[in-house]
């Protein structure tokens, strides 16, 4: 293998297949990346067996290439030499199992192992993907991945369960105290019902690497990964086994209370609150709606306590006092973009739901705490 | 007590008293800030037993005083609430030993302590203190102090070596591998010559706390303390007990070869070569003199090695190979901010001695790392 390549262009690359290399030093092979040079460009993939990542590099005006072949390079320290080498290009050679990179004044040798040990993953494709735009999915991935367990007692929870049914896609993350659903409507019906789970930390890497922009991603499923290709990217994750368990009952049309109020001016007012919690004991927030006033307050024994008053509408005149997480509640307020906010209760020790007024296509819900 | 106080200039000042709240749990006094509410305005004292910070808010603008007083706050949770808090001003009010924090709509009960019970500091003022810019009381601090030791083995070498004689100031830090020098000529003459150590960490607390401008900073010298005092603040540090090693002799005038080159550009090279050493290994980069070339080079078994080379000017025909380590060299050679840089050098064993051209003023040496 020997070829020049543009740094920059080099560098970008590397940095999406990064988010693939294992950090545990058990299988040296998997903090390697795969480099396979092709007449068409070069291919990086990296894995760590949970996803994998391939980022394609087109040969034209990047790549001058000199020698096809294939090797694998200790990825992490040959990211931070590119990252680091001050020159616009940068010449790539191997010598048997070492990579040679020379610029005009220096010499790097890093050692290398063989393109064969690499695990082999097949990067399937379908006939007829899911299409969504990558703004599409960030969102998604921000505003349910918060709430998937981080226990691996119940393996299944620490997934997102993706649900499609003809045109609705629906995405669910609960660790069983607080759950997140957002629904969307596809353009196109799907024939087949799908129903997977994808590990929620993997959503989240595939997030990081997503661009702002409205670039189409097409999602690939398969009975055990999934596969999403865009720009010059495959991101693949292996899917979680067992079945998700069934949370539509949850949330209930009913409720005896909705109280309606600023979504900013509530975070801010339950931030303070949380100031005197702790992690240890819950982060418990209480919350009192008494007439058109809601009245959060914590306290702490040993430090003092606060309480603070805001304004709400009601849609009727019952009131309910109800204690919560502070942390669980922050984090749900903070998946919404609207200026107003919806609070549905049902009771002492029932759900509490938010939505954005009008709009049923993300709910948050968050099991009360008894503090009595 | 009781005041009313500008919510901004309250959390400046918390701000510059926190640097001395204890961290650690086991003296809960130590993690309070005293409240002393007296008719010219309100001084702001915390003490982790190391350093003691006053801060003082003159009343003119800032507060409106009902009632004087005395308390000691929990420092951490105070600040944090103040800093939350979304109103201008911020109703402060003791009740007992309770301190009641009041807004429009909010209000927060925070335990105090009797400000009896907080440790006895006297800041003591002399008549004639050295008088520094804070600009320069920042520069020496950054120039010297990543050269003291962080081994509690020798304590002494913890801190830094502060001498005066006439009107010579010379600060000097060393963990015994590396030693940082920094000489000022004072614009008074002081007959009284003096030798003390203040501790590293206590001396970058202050360069936090000191601005960029050239505000004045008194240094008040005791036996057992030194106090610096600037704006509205007092800011006191015990001194390290024991004798600070002679360390005039490290430093000498005959070398036999003077290298000279870009600052910047070494800079990166050995930041470069450092990418495939690690501390365990005391991050050991070979440098090698020959001709008007130098040859920087690290090797690892297991990843690879590297080598690069740059242009020098030289002051005779000597060759020289020496090794040392990239971390102290890279944090000497970032206390500088010249253009070249001189490197002196005597032997493959002998210290490395590094200076601006032209400017004695900071010294850095480096000790080698025997590699053959």
């Amino acid at each position: 293998m020997k070829f020049k390549i543009k740094k920059e262009i080099l560098n970008e690359n590397l940095n999406n297949v990064s988010k693939a290399l294992s950090n545990k030093n058990i299988i040296p092979i998997l903090s390697g990346i795969k480099f396979e040079l092709k007449e068409e460009g070069l291919y990086l993939i990296a894995t760590d067996d949970d996803i994998t990542i391939q980022s394609f590099i087109e040969k034209e005006n990047s790549i001058e290439i000199f020698e096809l072949g294939s090797i694998i390079i200790p990825g992490r320290y040959f990211i931070d030499i590119v990252r680091k080498i001050p020159t616009e290009e940068i010449n790539l050679e191997t010598d048997g199992l070492i990579l040679n990179i020379t610029t005009k004044t220096s010499q790097y040798n890093l050692n290398g192992m063989h393109y064969n040990d690499f695990p082999e993953r097949t990067l399937e494709l379908i006939k007829s993907p899911i299409v969504l735009s990558s703004k599409i999915i960030k969102n998604i991935v921000n505003q349910t991945s918060f709430s998937v367990s981080n226990q691996e007692s119940r393996p299944i929870l620490t997934g997102i369960n993706l649900l499609i049914n003809k045109d609705l896609l629906e995405c669910v993350a609960t660790d069983s105290y607080r759950l997140s659903k957002k629904i969307l409507k596809l353009d196109n019906k799907f024939t087949d019902k799908i129903n997977i789970v994808i590990p929620g930390k993997n959503l989240i890497e595939l997030s990081k690497i997503l661009d702002e922009k409205e670039t189409n991603v097409e999602i690939h499923i398969f009975s055990n990964n999934i596969l999403f290709k865009f720009s010059n990217i495959l991101f693949q994750s292996r899917l979680l086994n067992g079945t998700y368990p069934d949370t539509s009952k949850l949330i209930k049309e009913e409720h005896i209370l909705k109280i309606t109020t600023n979504l900013e001016e509530l975070y801010n007012v339950i931030d303070r609150a949380s100031l005197l919690t702790n992690e240890k004991e819950k982060n418990v927030v209480k919350m009192d709606v008494f007439e058109n006033e809601l009245i959060i307050s914590s306290t702490s024994l040993e430090i003092g306590n606060i309480e603070e008053k805001m304004s709400i509408e009601k849609d009727s005149k019952e009131n309910i006092k109800i204690a919560f997480s502070s942390k669980y509640m922050m984090e749900a307020l903070k998946s919404f973009k609207s200026e107003k906010i919806d609070i549905y209760l049902s009771g002492e020790i029932k759900p509490i739901i938010l939505k954005e007024q009008e709009n049923d296509s993300l709910i948050q819900l968050i099991l009360p705490i008894k503090t009595f």
